[in-house]
């Protein structure tokens, strides 16, 4: 049997692409910035238009899959996902980046099926950088395999990891004091480039070995999630326990080891869940 | 009369593309890692290949000419700034992030005569960009002139910085708290990619609002000083001083305001001057 959703993921590449001429086209002009749930959390029209632009696309042609999408959950939609075939939507993952024309921004397409990830794209639109990962497939970057690195030794390792877009004291304090005890453990180094989708894909490319953040939503980890696994990654929640798509948080690493050590050294700061009212 | 040094700058632009060609060359093969003054500041070959390799092409052309290297330091030279024309040089900028072949790897050069910087060129070889600034005449990037942001509004504002190599817990302690006044502002946000020498060029480039760092060195700062400073931009002490090339510490920024705002926020990480035995 031909594999049934390989359609889709060719549609997902085309769409992505197609957002990601719009950001391109929008970037050069001003921008009205609203915010959303904190001062450093940013929605401008575009991200609102691409959304809205790629639901319609695939609804068109796929009316009986479900979304779940970044904007449309900000403006009341749920976001709770079910057995359907489900497309997860990031119009631009890095809307910060985006306002400052920091050079990371994504379109994020992830697109799960029994509630398992199927395929992930991430179109990193400024650098042109089409990431794909099928489901036992692989997983690519404009055509070209990608592979985590083999780096198990964290005192030799390079994570990626952003301060989040919260300004609660008390989780800003907890999110250094993560950073804290990684840095002195010691390691190599951090690095942050301002958006999710990218800090993982460059963990399925062997640039970083491990990536983990708390606080992010299901649309910023969907499609990358699959990009990393298929590169040889693993997902693990930051407790240690299997990854959860609705949960806030993840540790994506090149290894189920330095996923462990990881864990051992960062404390939970709580969320509520994606899937919660 | 024509630019005394303009001919040296383009030398320095002939030079930073062939150091650039030796470092696309290294990356994709093995490497040998070893640590200077910490855990997390790592030296290779080819950092001290392309030293070598740069200082003797210029003392070829320029004997009478003085120069600072971050190899031919950490192997024992003095770095003293003195009125003499000096070839201020890192190799490689972001060794860490060649060891782990994250894309942002620049070869710096900066150059001084009276103390005062005449040029700048950094070359950000994995990307292929090369900036320039020439004292007087702007600041280009791949031949585009450069502009600072606007944004002096601390809380809208997008900041460069990074945890630096000190593994010392006082210091990384310091370097956090700091890190954590600043967000709690709040501002958009904090960025880092892992060169001094590049986050200083996303200042010039207008996609990142401020850069500060202390620890760092003079070869970190001297090729991309100029290039802000020819972008709109302003460098200053962290202390609110003039800056000084030798201090280890920098705030480059796009405007006196946002400087001024930062350096209330930081406090002072005590680092032995670059001049100081």
């Amino acid at each position: 049997m031909a594999d049934p959703w390989q359609e889709c993921m060719d549609y997902a590449v085309t769409l992505a692409r197609r957002a990601g001429e719009v950001v391109r086209e929008a970037i050069k002009n001003e921008m009205n910035v609203m915010i959303k749930s904190s001062p450093a959390d940013l929605v401008t029209a575009t991200d609102q238009k691409i959304e809205k632009m790629l639901i319609s696309s695939i609804k068109e042609k796929y009316p009986t899959h479900s979304f779940i999408g970044e904007e449309s959950v900000a403006a009341g939609e749920k976001s709770v996902l079910t057995d359907s075939p489900t497309w997860i939507i990031d119009p631009i993952d890095g809307t910060t980046n985006f306002v400052h024309r920091f050079p990371f921004v994504a379109v994020s397409i992830g697109f799960t099926v029994n509630k398992k990830m199927e395929f992930g794209v991430v179109y990193s639109c400024l650098e042109d950088k089409m990431y794909t990962g099928r489901k036992g497939k692989g997983a690519f970057c404009n055509g070209q395999k990608l592979q985590v690195s083999q780096q198990e030794d964290i005192t030799q390792s390079l994570l990626v990891t952003e301060f989040g877009s919260s300004r609660t004291p008390e989780t800003v304090r907890t999110v250094l004091s993560n950073l804290e005890r990684l840095l002195c453990i010691p390691i190599h180094g951090i690095r942050g480039v301002g958006t999710a989708a990218i800090n993982m894909c460059l963990v399925a490319t062997g640039v970083a070995d491990a990536y983990y953040e708390m606080g992010i939503h299901c649309w910023d980890m969907a499609g990358a999630g699959v990009i990393v696994t298929e590169a040889g990654g693993v997902l693990m929640d930051v407790t240690g326990e299997p990854f959860d798509l609705m949960s806030r948080r993840i540790i994506a690493a090149n290894s189920k080891t330095l996923a462990e050590r990881i864990v051992k050294e960062i404390q939970v700061v709580p969320f509520q869940r994606d899937d919660e009212d």
